[in-house]
């Protein structure tokens, strides 16, 4: 039984069990997913027959990853799993179980533990995800500081063998796609890290609100990955957590071949370009090197073209925009105007 | 590739894709184990046929669980491993694969970086565990300090169906087992706090040597977690990971019985004995409140001792010890001397 405390009380006067006790509480399993849930040494579930087993982890560091003057608790706990539900769907697989594992600062209310599960609730609904277990351990307080938030998740997911969507597995001649639009989440950051007071605020354009929104709250594309996979619509696959420069590149020379880009194909997003081209930045370099964008980059074989088909019809209204092609020349470039460039770095977090 | 760079430069110096791309070769798996490896959006491993999945994840931070003043690199690296391939054991579970995350501050050089993989490999050779992914996220540095190292794992296990050993599956009579000795873990962390510049000495009382390597590196018991499973000897497992005191709560509070200790039975490592007797305190409750011994306490239905003769016989030496059983009256006691009393609390992280 947890300890009744007010709501801006630290989340450490629970204690480590009774805290571990209001998640366990917060993410009872639908019945029949788990044999053995969070409260034991270690959570025990049933293999999907037949399917491969996919893992990833990813982590949220407060102050590299998210700010909390930026985003909500709410959102840190939702894009916390959406990028690592954004890692299985690039791989064609669907995700299944979620680990939470928090180091949690000494100053963190169990209000804001409680909004951070609420927002990963939200998203392992949307995913269908069950929380399957976790660990808690306390976040060292600095000499001037209160130790920093980080919300490290693993996630396992299956997907039915030679349905993989791997980064190496693209050819020459293979068309690039890329799902929604791009280059929003790093101009909702820019937003706002460039205008003072705005931490606390909503943009009036809403144009740069969808920016900021997806800043905040990724949409990992969990229906289109699968689709992709299932379909045997794409071979290649990657999800654009670094950028889409960086996930060209990395299709480009994991495959061992090259890629062209068509600029003037690129799905930039209306305001992401709008707000660029006011701060006087070149919107489609801007948006090819900026991260965050959880969206899919992946390969189609001319063959499977119609493949490719059955998965829009089931897109639900996502673009699925062609931007370019795999090449048997090893350059990796962007074609703008008729004239090649070099592709520029992607996203680094350090 | 990644760039050459001396052991004491910064590993934030080598960036990102070259320290992930450092791991993937120390970390070579296997053939045959995994579908894909390190570098994709996620790893993929096929399932053991017919068992079930184990999953747990445990974080090692310094200044938390760890004092680079106290251990290696390579010790934390090891230790970080263990805790987790622990807790597979205690479900009487096989641990198969890691997911290793790191959050790595700015001073930590190459080569303790490297340490710390040679640590977690030792580990993983140790329990046959294949590093399948991980990530990779900057530690902030605070006012007056460089942020904190965090070793975050997860570790992946099977188990056939009906083998496993959870916390709740105690009954009333069953007896009560622990591996090995207990109390060292404790003991050796207690030498180190306690004794001014003890911090890069060894002490020179192998007892205490003893001590302070088993709080260095845990010993997993994971052989005899296997052996307890695949045998049926025993229905409840739990690792020491917080204490005698705590397990023996968590297992009777879980299984709905209660538990007597009796205090004679208790296989206290005699430098811990010593070690504490010497400090004025009272080796048995240090000892039961003490965490960070990874022992196994188990229990054994009376129909089931011929099987634990079985296990006894593969334990390769390591003793497994009758320390009391649990009661169907709740109450959670001690026997000293005669005399009843409570159990004092376990070891608590915050």
């Amino acid at each position: 039984m947890s300890t009744p405390v007010s709501g801006t009380a630290s989340a450490w006067q629970l204690g480590e069990r009774a805290l571990a006790e209001r998640i366990r509480a917060r993410f009872a399993p639908r019945p029949g997913v788990l044999v053995v849930g969070i409260g034991d040494d270690a959570a025990v579930a049933t293999p999907v027959r037949g399917a491969l087993e996919v893992f990833t982890t990813d982590a949220l560091v407060q102050g590299v990853h998210f700010d909390p003057a930026f985003s909500t608790y709410e959102d840190v706990g939702f894009k916390a799993l959406a990028v690592n539900v954004s890692d299985i769907a690039a791989m064609g697989a669907t995700s299944r179980l979620a680990l939470l594992s928090l180091v949690i600062p000494e100053r963190l209310s169990t209000a804001e533990i409680d909004a951070l599960l609420d927002g990963f609730a939200a998203m392992a609904a949307e995913a269908n995800v069950t929380v399957a277990g976790g660990n808690l351990a306390r976040s060292p307080a600095g000499q001037n500081d209160n130790g920093v938030l980080i919300v490290d998740v693993t996630v396992v997911g299956s997907v039915r063998p030679r349905k993989i969507l791997t980064r190496s597995a693209g050819r020459p001649g293979d068309a690039l796609y890329v799902t929604g639009q791009v280059g929003a989440a790093a101009a909702g950051l820019d937003w706002l890290r460039t205008q003072p007071g705005n931490a606390g605020r909503e943009p009036q354009d809403p144009l740069i609100a969808e920016c900021v929104a997806r800043h905040r709250r990724p949409a990992a594309r969990i229906r289109i990955g699968t689709l992709l996979g299932r379909n045997d619509a794409a071979t290649t696959c990657m999800d654009l957590s670094d950028g889409l420069a960086d996930a060209v590149t990395q299709i480009a020379t994991q495959s061992g071949t090259g890629a062209v880009i068509d600029a003037a194909a690129l799905p930039i997003h209306p305001g992401a370009g709008q707000w660029f081209s006011g701060r006087g930045l070149d919107p489609l370099l801007a948006t090819l090197s900026g991260g965050d964008d959880y969206e899919l980059l992946f390969g189609v074989p001319t063959k499977r073209r119609g493949r490719l088909r059955h998965v829009r019809q089931q897109s639900r209204g996502v673009p699925l925009t062609r931007i370019g092609e795999l090449t048997k020349d090893r350059a990796i470039v962007l074609k703008r105007n008729g004239r090649l460039e070099r592709m520029p770095p992607g996203f680094a977090h350090f």
